[in-house]
């Protein structure tokens, strides 16, 4: 059993059932999750001793946010509460042409207002092997990506691994921005994790041939990327998320690994998607597990994969899969015959 | 903006939720529907003045069903509280190879028995520049129908253009009398409007090569089918949707719109329905939209044809989809990624 | 009106809506169902004169299942209340590749604690003209097996047709045991159906060139399968279907009969897959009925393959389909096509 | 075991979930109902071979009304296809000084429009010992009153009893029309039913020191308002149930059953209704189960006051209660302590 | 039909169903509500013609608030789309000793940062007879202060009356702030309307003899207060709600209005609560359309007094009865009895 | 923070939406619970390190009952994966004059088939200052009788204090059982709590001058069962709920606690009931709690008593309050206004 920390916000998760509108809803579906508590969230469900580091505020929904992580076994104990509000976002499923669509209520968030100092990062590290982080939480507000750079140096200096999910949101900061800030975080990271869009956001890394809004993807040009990371950043490991968005019903998913020397390409799965939002998290936390656990990248590519796939069926955040479901697919079995 | 006049019935729409049978639900969900209050709805979502004609009952249900128009921005000021009842049908989704069900039992309903003279029209068309009707309105009773028959000459008489969506019905009323009826009413039509089987119905004008049941339509065939209701009703425009009905739960969708001289068809959508009632209404309301607002009949078809592919994936018979969303697609982004 | 029997449990069903999972769910729908009773649902919603011949607890939840099967038309009368539980299942739905899951909690259910003696069986088989059970039956325990042998045995001695799904669980016994106690049964059956895996699991007849797993299926095989079965138990007649389980969300699904002489193919149907549960025992009620009722056993064969095809897309155990459905989609309507 | 014939409509019920109102809404929870359906469910409930005559349309929503019956064990093979309409009514639930409201749409329902010849009363009366019937059936229509004329007829020659429950609705027909046509059918009746208002609606025939609307009954005035029934009609037996409606939420109930020489009062009960709609339809259920089971007219009349209470708290039309629940009710133990 | 403005803030409020608590809860329902916003629904409701003026974000959430007022004839036309969000409060429904609970997630909402400016004053008057709002618009911020001043500073200079519910909210400003500001604004201020508590939060005006907790209420002293409110501000009138909080689920309610000569209290009702929320709104609502179009204070009054009693049984913030509900039970009619 | 260890059952409990009844349901809300569960979510909601000693098997049902644990903080790494099923009950809500039906399905049940050598009982206690268990877990079985008596034992021996519920099930076992295992248990309790029935059902020692099916309590009476109670067994004190149950919709609510000497008698409270379930385990969490964080008996007393009124009011068996809400309505606050 390994210790992995992770860093980040967790969000109240709002959704009209089934495939209805916001405008037309008279309810919502309340759920809770956001990237790294989404990762924390599979970790402990595949048997690790996963904490999730945070601030909520010491509210009704703050103590829901905390109760939803606690509920699949994740170690809360080291979530602040502090600061007024807990973020909130809304999400509409689409459905064939139809996009899903997130709206944020973000701003002012706990998280987003506390500092690295309110933390004791000895007690956060002790006893730790990894940390993980995304783009999202420097995003959030200066402080937030102050609180990201004292993590990742003091992980670093207790002997940590540590991965970033690159993450871009654009409605949380400019490119020029993104790439400012991330550039510093980057020295610290050994695993760096993207979509197929992130590199050229955030660090005009652009993967030639691939045109995102019509689906298609070419394998060459991420190999190139890939390479252009790893070169600039000095980085041990990256992952990139293929997603190939057909319609908002149908994807193809795969995704790359390498060290920059063994180009590994995952199994591509084309999914009917339940719920599409935290595919990437399940990724990032499928590609931890492996590399902690199994006895190559092909496995832990593979085992990242088939988690992601499985997730594009789960309904909310959080990925509720365990290692025995996750390795079936990975060894072939997406059949989905009923199991009695 | 411009000002719209849809003239109909409203009808409270009864449907058990998911997939289930009306033989083994214990709910319905409640909307409300009808050809030309559907068009009223879109219309009103693209900004413009709708205003929809009809009269209900002056109780609760007759006030729900004002209610489902007004939140979504109808004007339904011109609406008459009249008559016994709220016409109902009862919708049971379909899935793969079982096709949806719909139960009518709208006799008797309000709009059936009120008469035209009850309407003031000098008010209704007071600054109007379109009516749009279907051939629902008529089939409901002769009353109905003879109100249909002011309605046009009125509107025609004031300078309005008058758009007519054919809509056959067989528990309505039969091809023969369909015919004999509209055959009154298109000479007051400048733009007519109908699926891939309404012309062959109503007036006995057939597509070639073309069989319904298996899901193949030719295009020649309704190329020829467009021009003979030109010939024979002096119309300015015509528009068939083509509907190629893979299952329940996957459709082709297209159209044709012609002046008679150009003949436009629209880009195909594969689509994976969620559902699929007002199709055609929310092709009518895109096309009315088009005309009055885009730069060409090409643009006003795409434009409609888009619209009515998003109304597949909304539930309830009204399409709630803006002009911004209309055009995304219709601009050819149709891959459903997640939108932040 | 034919008067069939049908012999074995009805369980409660338990699933989360839509695709929660049991982890996250905090409601379940709540259903009934069975393999035999599930053969009488469909065969009293097809007019025949259904009994189906079991054991509940005489509590609220036996008076439930019993119920559950009045609604339908399902002659209850015959069911004995004794005993102290009501079997229960749990079904987690799978969408795309992750599979569905059934937890069962069935042990010491009344059915399998009853014996033979508490039966009347000149009463259950007076006017009777066919007997169904399977092999889900004889599994539950020594003494359900010892019930089944006498009600074949009684049956046959009074002139009835037998029929029998062989429905392999290997959760209730080993092969072994199923293929022990089956032989006992066999010799009394008419008519065998098995689905693409059963023969295998009870008898160890193997189906040549096929891979459950991988999705594909030979025909030549399973007709050596089907000739082996007729072979080694004088039947008259066996039915395979023939499932390629795409994905947990998409389903080929096809059948074979055979008198030993002439073999018969079903047209084979692309399922989009509303609820998978009960597939084959809504074939096994076709072919029954089409056996009873049609002219051919290619007819036969047609209607009971469109009649579960149409169970894919019904919620519940329950095939709540008429016969005038089933034809339409043997004649050859599967385009799903709002009927109004 | 005793048969007993009802005579009347089955209604589908549509009401909002909870305490919205019918403005509000998004969904109605689907239920079926009517005076005499409710008698018949009541019946079967308590053992009984409870039949129902009635008349449905050959549509979907005629087959879930029959459904809805044979779940709980109702006889509806006396039932007739036929008729274009099943009747609706809209239930609104109200709370504390918010009345519950009813909006009807009944008109031109199978029932209303089915006549007396076309139903085989020899068949329907073979066997039987009771016959009920409510005054809302002949309020439905002038064929619904001779249908009901000639069932009493055919049931008195026929030597059953035959109870009728007064059950005035004024939006159905006026005082004068029902005073009319009742006074035809009373003397073929045996025990007449009547609430607190409807011997004065029908025939006139006031209780004095009673104000409905403040909730204050008067029992010395409710004595001879029966006397006055039995003398006029030369009734049997007259009951009357007294509902003293504090507010929607709490009421005071209590009945009245007299030979006209023993008048016994029932114990009054104090409700915190859940709801209420069929409550007066579970007292005479309870009082012809009472008169041909138990030993006296006072235990006839407690059973049917006990029954009826509990109706108040079952959701639906529909009093789903055991004999055993009543009589336990019915000797005193109202404590509601959870029974384990 | 008058024209009444009402001035404030609407926000989402999300409360889980039924009695669950927030800690527990998988979902929200959906509603919106405020302070002006509900006294707008009501006279809406009541046939005025009734406005709101406010600022919502342009996004999904602000046109969901938009289209709740429209759907129930709310003039939305004047509210602007600006600023950042949507102010949200969760609601958590109280029963018997455990008290409801409110979360207010309103800070940076788009009202709160709008500046007077932005408003077209003479437009939204224009025609007007009177202008609402609370003491909790002011409280939202400085800009909403001078918002609310400048809003009574123009209506008065054009003649319209002016009603001010004090509305203390102890989390947006302390008593001293509130003491400060509402000075200044209820100079301008026709009509007072307070509960039980605002006097002596907003301006230290006690009421004697009085215990809120332990539910007692002592009338003199409600006029003396209301003496004093005259005095100080040159009132025309005050009315003061009397809130008897029994528990959670039971409360008294009535209510006091005096011109300063005439002192009128409420006939008092006992109430099994439904909703709470929006009970006070529902009072103002009343009163205003009492005073416009009633014959006396006394009974606009006990208008507004009934009106507000019904309130509490409806679920949400917007009080959806009409003229004739609220007239009859103001004349009486509390018993609840079914309306057929 | 003290640390107390409970050890019995968690069940799945199943109970069908409202006041729905099971023969009507087509849900079952999905809750957990158990007596010493409930016990143990209470006291981590008080902030106390609660853990949890049971059985549940290795599959997706166990592991949601130990999710519905971790959920409110219970820490459940002391639960054994063991045994083939978990227990269920069912569970109706009654109201009014319909009391509340609970099924049980709960024979072989994982912990009923414990053994007490499969704990590791220095690792269970180690730290503890507290155990708590309840008469229902020796009437599981005879090994769950067994694992009661070593749990006792070994906490006596590791000087914990030791808490036990009677809570007398007659379906388990009987009363003579029921008797002999408990007289084997009882030396090792200190405090000893039981419901107003338990100490006569279990050790003959009635109250008298009491009817609990009239609901009326004679507290003179309770004061002789206590004295007996400790006199016959040695506790310290003994503690018993006094539950007065005017209907399944409102119950009076009160207890005593004595060590002997003095007799204190808590507040009683009139209940309107949202979930009943669990009452009696939220009072001997609050007197666990009490007792070790509270100055005097009394206040213990008066914090379980007012802890216990509001679970009543939670849906669930898990009483879901905090120490604040509890000492709220313990000083007094029980009149229900909102909280904002």
């Amino acid at each position: 059993m390994n210790r992995i920390i992770t860093l980040g916000e967790i969000m109240l998760r709002l959704s009209p059932p089934g495939y209805e509108r916001i405008l037309q809803t008279e309810s919502f579906d309340v759920k809770f999750g956001g990237g790294e508590a989404n990762v924390a969230v599979s970790l402990a469900n595949y048997g690790e001793s996963a904490a999730f580091v945070s601030a909520v505020p010491d509210n009704l929904l703050g103590q829901a946010a905390i109760n939803s992580l606690r509920r699949y076994g994740v170690d809360t104990s080291l979530i602040l509460r502090s600061g007024k509000r807990l973020g909130i976002y809304y999400l509409e499923k689409g459905a064939s042409q139809r996009p899903s669509k997130v709206v944020y209520d973000r701003a002012a968030s706990s998280i987003s207002e506390v500092s690295a100092d309110q933390f004791d990062w000895d007690n956060i590290f002790s006893g730790a092997d990894w940390l993980h982080f995304t783009g999202i939480t420097p995003a959030l507000s200066d402080s937030a990506a102050a609180l990201c750079l004292e993590a990742v140096k003091q992980a670093k200096a207790k002997g940590l691994q540590v991965s970033c999910d690159l993450n871009y949101r654009k409605n949380l900061w400019s490119k020029e921005k993104a790439g400012q800030v991330m550039e510093t975080l980057m020295p610290y990271v050994d695993l760096c994790i993207a979509n197929e869009e992130d590199a050229a956001d955030v660090f005009g890394i652009k993967a030639k041939h691939t045109d995102i809004q019509q689906g298609s993807l070419d394998k060459e040009g991420y190999i190139e990327v890939a390479k252009e990371l790893i070169r600039r950043f000095g980085l041990k490991r990256v992952a990139i998320t293929l997603r190939e968005s057909l319609s908002a019903s149908t994807n193809n998913w795969s995704a790359l690994l390498t060290d920059g020397k063994e180009f590994n390409f995952a199994k591509k799965y084309t999914i009917q998607i339940v719920d599409r939002v935290g595919g990437g998290d399940s990724f990032g936390a499928g590609l931890i597990y492996g590399l902690l656990n199994l006895d190559s990248d092909r496995e832990a590519l593979e085992f990242a994969t088939a988690a992601s796939c499985l997730k594009h069926t789960i309904e909310g955040d959080y990925n509720l899969v365990s290692v025995s479901e996750v390795t079936a697919l990975m060894k072939g079995d997406g059949s989905g015959r009923v199991q009695r």
